[in-house]
């Protein structure tokens, strides 16, 4: 199998896994819808909208090839070494997921392993990564989190974890705010400082750790008790996840810029999301530890490499 | 007085002129924020949130003087023929507004009038319009909407109203999705082609008919009986708002990426917003009618112009 064939099959395994494990989580089966891409390839959309747990969950798989839009070139030579030629041959496939769950104590989560393919197979790379979005911080939540990663990324190379988890919080920064999207993760592009199928691997790894970093911290969250007062600070806190996908997400709005399909592309936008004039949360409050956190953030495991 | 110092003296009279006339509709006073701006001068921000009418109100007035960041002179370079440099002085003032109804049978509305002026007046041109916002469309609106900016414009050029409407059709545009972001209205920009008082008399024509556009339209729709389903599609299509403001609208993508004040750039955004996955109404309804609309604008008053 060549690796193209590798990654897709990493990636569509990805999907079956975390769809399996979310759709028990939430009692209600994922429901897909399959396309094709008018240059050429597809994909495979999986969602969950209304349901028990998540309020709006998204997998989804695609696969495609075509000649490189002169725009994506240009973005590609301003970030790799290699030169890449205006529509060029390239092929592309990766998983994406969003889950926002209902309850205001549960967080949004994302995930996202892909690869991507120049000519035929002269250039290639790999990225990826999760992240964590909570409304309401639980330190136990984002220890677990990181160092659910952290140990998926040590098994193959004790300098990942750390690298990654600052990448991560430096990626996914509303920088007009000031405040990051959530409280991190790991993160990684253009990677291919090894052999393709060591980095196939290591994917594998970080993308079956998803289930075990989210699942029990959706599992203990789900049935909170929660206020209005709950609800509207993570409509609020919805309000910039939307904020940072559309203004800042190099993936979305070169999608939106470019023909993409819309619905994949913004499949990562919550239900519902809410905008005040002015909001502060009150000094000591839930809401305002929250805040400190996503201004300042938190190495929740240690970072040094020795782990 | 100066030009400038006209051009600001009117965006103040159009907020107070506006404000009182839309805090009459809702009942409920604008409450009065000022800020400053750390580069030189600052800004008037009025907010109605969650009056009896309007869900979210916003009237604010700025003007700000400093010296051009590189990133906005080569903007500026590449779209007027003058040329701009990097740090060169610059002023500028405007009064921008959006209003967005609590009923969904009444639209959103936006207007923006603003003077720009480069070195010591070397440079100088203006730039607004008003567009509206339905999620249900009521065709006597849309006609009374665009008739009376149509008035407005023709007591000063009648080349002006079918060049602007055109123009606002193209702006407000959701590429992605191939949907105008509502029923259109006025747009210019660059405006410079005859003295600048002519152009400001023009401007405060346009800004006073404004209240006499919009305020019928919302007077007679902000009490019809709704159900929830037009209330879900009131928020599918404030989405789109969203959709527009933070990836096309060139003033809020640039504000957000220069340290403009977040909430002034931001106080556009309605309360809440939803977003659903691969939403299409049915065939035949109200709501594909408006969708029809949105992508096959239509000429709601001839645009011939003899008038």
């Amino acid at each position: 199998m060549t690796i193209r064939d590798r990654a897709h099959a990493l990636v569509r395994e990805l999907q079956d896994t975390i769809c399996s494990a979310m759709a028990e989580v939430d009692g209600t089966p994922f429901t897909e819808t399959t396309w094709d891409r008018p240059g050429g390839g597809g994909g495979w959309s999986r969602v969950i909208q209304e349901g028990r747990v998540f309020e709006k969950a998204g997998v989804n798989v695609s696969a495609v090839h075509g000649t490189l839009p002169p725009q994506a070139a240009a973005a590609m030579r301003a970030r790799r070494d290699v030169g890449v030629a205006d529509n060029a041959p390239f092929y592309a496939t990766g998983v994406s997921l969003v889950l926002h769950p209902r309850n205001p104590f549960a967080p949004t989560v994302h995930a996202n392993y892909r690869y991507f393919e120049l000519g035929d197979g002269e250039d290639w790379w790999f990225g990826g990564g999760a992240d964590l979005t909570p409304a309401y911080l639980f330190d136990e939540d984002a220890v677990h989190f990181h160092a659910t990663h952290k140990a998926a990324c040590d098994a193959h190379d004790p300098a990942f974890y750390p690298r990654f988890k600052r990448w991560c919080d430096d990626y996914f920064n509303n920088r007009h705010r000031g405040e990051r999207r959530g409280i991190g993760g790991i993160f990684f592009d253009d990677l291919d400082d090894r052999g393709p199928e060591a980095i196939l691997a290591f994917q594998r790894s970080c993308g079956l750790a998803f289930i075990d970093a989210y699942r029990p911290i959706v599992e203990r969250r789900k049935d909170t008790p929660f206020t209005e007062e709950h609800r509207r600070w993570q409509q609020l806190r919805r309000g910039r996840y939307v904020e940072f996908n559309l203004v800042w997400d190099r993936g979305t709005v070169f999608g939106l810029k470019t023909d993409a399909r819309v619905e994949s592309v913004l499949m990562s936008l919550p239900l519902t999301a809410r905008w005040e004039v002015d909001h502060h949360p009150r000094a000591g409050s839930d809401e305002a530890r929250m805040l400190e956190v996503l201004r300042e953030p938190v190495d929740w495991v240690p970072l040094d490499e020795a782990g």
